[in-house]
């Protein structure tokens, strides 16, 4: 009996969750990855800087591994790449832009070795058994595509970020006509965006958004500082052609949109009139209206140069009367109050605010349900997996797909870690593989695990005691404190008497553990810490991390 | 020469930012108190359970406080009055639902034998040379009144919480009337919420809501598990109405639910049919499609019951697979990722979410700009002060004023602590009184301030690392130690090296400086503090808090 030939799509990211995106498909022992993205941290990855996929399945399976298709060049498609080449040498294979961008990145991480092929929208490449057609999408950042990766077993049609833009600002329209034609020459599977399947209707084009911009250049008497993700290039262009219009030089402010920029026009996805970019200083000199500033800081990152200007503590940039800030970005969810506090502190210095929603200085680059259900039906797969996005979002676009009549029991609501198995027979839910999420504090990969997050949210919620005693266990005696120490759990000058109090409870507790014939240090310090706990939460309420620390003298 | 007659209006909370509206209207040695209430704690207040105003002004003018008038019963309008009511004793004037919430609170709080006085909406107070107009309004709970408040000077309108509801739930339309004449004999000033400032056109009529509500009850199968503000009491009634329609008994579950329905009904103000009502456990044993429980938990927020029932860890209620989950509340900024998460827990668990903005299950009981707008012109007032709300949305409601007529230098957009007078000849800003913020976490009032805040922030990105020795100053010699604890900084088991790094740095950093003749203890431990995060950062690129303790044997 001859082995059964498998084809399985293995999620590693970006399943009931926002970012890193990352999937496996697999031919027998053949996998190509579908990008490889990074996730910001919720606000209770206390301290966390970024998150990555666990890549085990990955690791060990690393020699079957032909490539790396990346959609396109944002961060929940490209961040994770630097972390996981450290485990494995691979080709990538991406549109110009793309490549530009995760060039840089590697070099940064020292990967600068690892080869790139630069594909076009439109081609077809051969990997394996697999073959991979690159098809022209439209998202907020050009050279996106989506992919066809046809297999012995069929084609699983991957359609990346996307939404159906008629007036695209750059890159062409999404090739509806190769969707189609792969419809129709029969598709098994189609993995599609569902970020923006809440949203009724149809997204908005891009080119909307630049008559928005214009209108507030024209209107503008003071600076522009116009601040948007850097990886939305389509949107920076927009503003580019403004401030050119208008006769603003530009300049660029913030680490990401400094990098973004300068790769975007060297490599001609971004058209920067000669003459206009400026760096800061210069445009510090020049009159008020002759002066663009394109900053990071759309979402009130606390480090970001927007909220340095807000805060009144950028290095260069002062906001001044009569300055229009514009904010060409959604707060993503989370982010509301930090961009609201943002907004509040530009008009406490005068600056006239443009971010209201109304305003039209955003649209947003995914498909809404009418696009979603545009695709499904040209497509017309057999099997269908919503992808990109929290678990409700992923349910609610299988829902639509059952409403275009795909039955029930050919649609996968996955999360990462599942496999979705296709033989000649059908498709299934195989054996799951190790999947999760690695937290990237500092230089730190992964070693921030569950334990210490919970340690940072005791500590961040009530503090910390410290219980400190010089001890002889031979002779069971103090030799010296016991002191005290506390920090984030009360003002220590208002608080001596209730620091006095843990010191004889201490004491007490103690003294009696050892009537009661408990010598050994562990066990003395954990009555102490029990007893101080109950003391002190019975006092304030409040739970402080309390550690007893009895050293051997 | 006689001392000048002077009317000022006092703002101590409610202004630049939500919640804690408290405002002091003082005419010369007497001062009105408008609502006194509390405000959640932003993400970055850790730990901190509640915020309330500085009530310094109000405690050293004590004396000269005739009473405290309340709008209505929301938290941020009445939940200060335990904290406040511990330093002066000054008698409350609220409609009946209002008194009813806050003698529950103030029971709870040992200040049971505080004054109370139930007012009528259209009655009419004398108050020391004050009289005050309590004028019927339209909220999302009843009882809800604005306020004429008459002086020598001039009349203040203070519109508290309002919408413009032309088919409300409970207690009668705004009274358009009483603002109109108000308008014709001439006010002073006006005090407009200006929380809904950002939203065009009219905000949508509660019945609306109540059409929907009633049609999720029609179509659901398993068990109704409706979340809300247990304070919108206008929509507990809607759901208690439609689950008696549909022949559900009604259940509640979460303290506040709990009590404020048991109040409400009591009061006359929720209308519950006879044997609706049951205790959770009875309503466990019903059917499936004759329950409704209505709980709190409807912000995500981590205690609160519906999240319990998410995670599955709540002690009486499991979600099962057909029971229908109605979410009737907008997340409150900052709570969406947490609301989030529950909806995606909810769908995991089986059950059907009705949550989105467009299933019409929730309608703000604030006004919109035309209801803004509508309220400026009939009460045609001389001088404005936009309150209730961030400083963008105070500047866009002087903005609306502004475009009403209203001549600029007659827009007060003021902060808390701002003393706007008026006097015979014309209106000022004045010197400012203290104002500001106070923390409550536990039984704590104010003890925990910056630098406890900061050390929590601290504590919570990158944990702490204690330094322990024994030391005698005398002979400079380490008499045990150093040993070294962390908590939330790195797993200690995998970085037993690093730890072993900090303690060989920490005895050559006490070596050199004994060298160098620094030999007082403090100066070591900085030394040794300094010398030992700059390691940790070069290693980690994380800088936990180091705390070095030498203690004397």
């Amino acid at each position: 009996m001859t082995k059964e030939n498998k084809l399985q799509i293995i999620p590693l990211g970006g399943l009931g969750e926002i970012g890193k995106n990352t999937t496996a498909i697999r031919y027998n022992d053949q996998i190509l990855l579908v990008d490889a993205g990074l996730a910001f941290p919720d606000d209770d990855m206390l301290g966390v800087d970024l998150v990555i996929p666990d890549y085990t399945y990955l690791i060990e399976n690393k020699d079957m591994i032909l490539g790396i298709l990346i959609t396109h060049g944002h961060e929940d498609h490209i961040g994770g790449l630097p972390y996981l080449l450290r485990h494995l040498s691979v080709p990538i294979y991406a549109t110009r832009l793309a490549i530009g961008l995760i060039q840089y990145k590697l070099t940064e991480a020292k990967l600068g070795q690892v080869t790139t092929h630069v594909i076009q929208p439109g081609e077809t490449i051969k990997l394996g058994s697999f073959s991979v057609d690159f098809i022209n999408g439209s998202h907020s950042i050009p050279g996106t595509v989506g992919l066809a990766i046809h297999s012995p077993l069929g084609t699983i049609v991957h359609t990346g970020d996307f939404k159906l833009d008629h007036t695209p600002v750059s890159g062409g329209v999404l090739d509806l006509h190769k969707f189609s034609e792969l419809g129709d020459n029969g598709v098994l599977c189609l993995m599609s965006d569902s970020t923006n399947v809440e949203r009724p209707g149809f997204t908005k084009s891009e080119r909307l958004v630049g008559e928005n911009i214009d209108k507030a250049f024209e209107d503008a008497e003071g600076r522009v500082i116009f601040a948007s993700f850097a990886s939305n290039v389509n949107r920076l262009q927009q503003a580019i052609s403004a401030a050119s219009k208008y006769n603003r030089k530009v300049a660029t402010v913030g680490r990401s949109m400094i990098n973004v920029v300068s790769i975007a026009s060297e490599l001609g996805y971004l058209d920067v009139p000669e003459g206009t970019l400026v760096d800061v200083d210069e445009a510090m000199r020049l009159p008020a209206n002759q002066v663009c500033i394109l900053t990071t800081g759309s979402q009130g990152e606390p480090m970001a140069a927007l909220t340095r200007m807000a805060m009144h503590n950028h290095r260069q940039i002062s906001i001044y009367p009569g300055d229009t800030v514009i904010l060409s970005a959604s707060p993503i969810p989370g982010n509301e109050k930090a961009v609201s506090r943002n907004i509040d502190l530009l008009f406490k210095l005068g600056a006239k605010v443009i971010y209201e929603s109304i305003s039209g200085m955003h649209v947003s680059g995914h498909a809404s349900q009418e696009e979603l259900k545009l695709m499904i039906t040209m497509v017309k797969p057999k099997y269908f997996i919503p992808v990109h996005g929290e678990y409700r979002m992923l349910m609610k676009h299988a829902e639509l797909a059952g409403q275009l009549g795909i039955p029930r029991e050919n649609i996968f609501v996955a999360e990462i870690g599942n496999v979705i198995e296709f033989t000649s027979h059908g498709a299934k839910f195989a054996d799951n593989v190790t999947a999760g999420r690695v937290f990237i504090d500092g230089l730190g990969i992964g070693d921030i695990g569950n334990s210490v997050m919970k340690d940072r949210t005791l500590l961040s919620q009530d503090g910390i005691l410290i219980i400190i005693l010089a001890f002889n266990s031979a002779t069971s005696s103090i030799l010296a404190g016991p002191d005290v120490v506390t920090r984030g759990f009360v003002y220590v000058r208002e608080s001596n008497f209730m620091l006095d109090e843990v010191k004889a409870i201490t004491r007490q507790t103690i003294a009696r553990s050892l009537q009661n014939g408990i010598r050994e240090t562990p066990l003395l310090q954990n009555r102490v810490r029990d007893a101080v706990s109950r003391h002190l939460y019975d006092k304030t309420k409040r739970r402080p991390m309390v550690i007893p620390i009895f050293q051997e003298v």
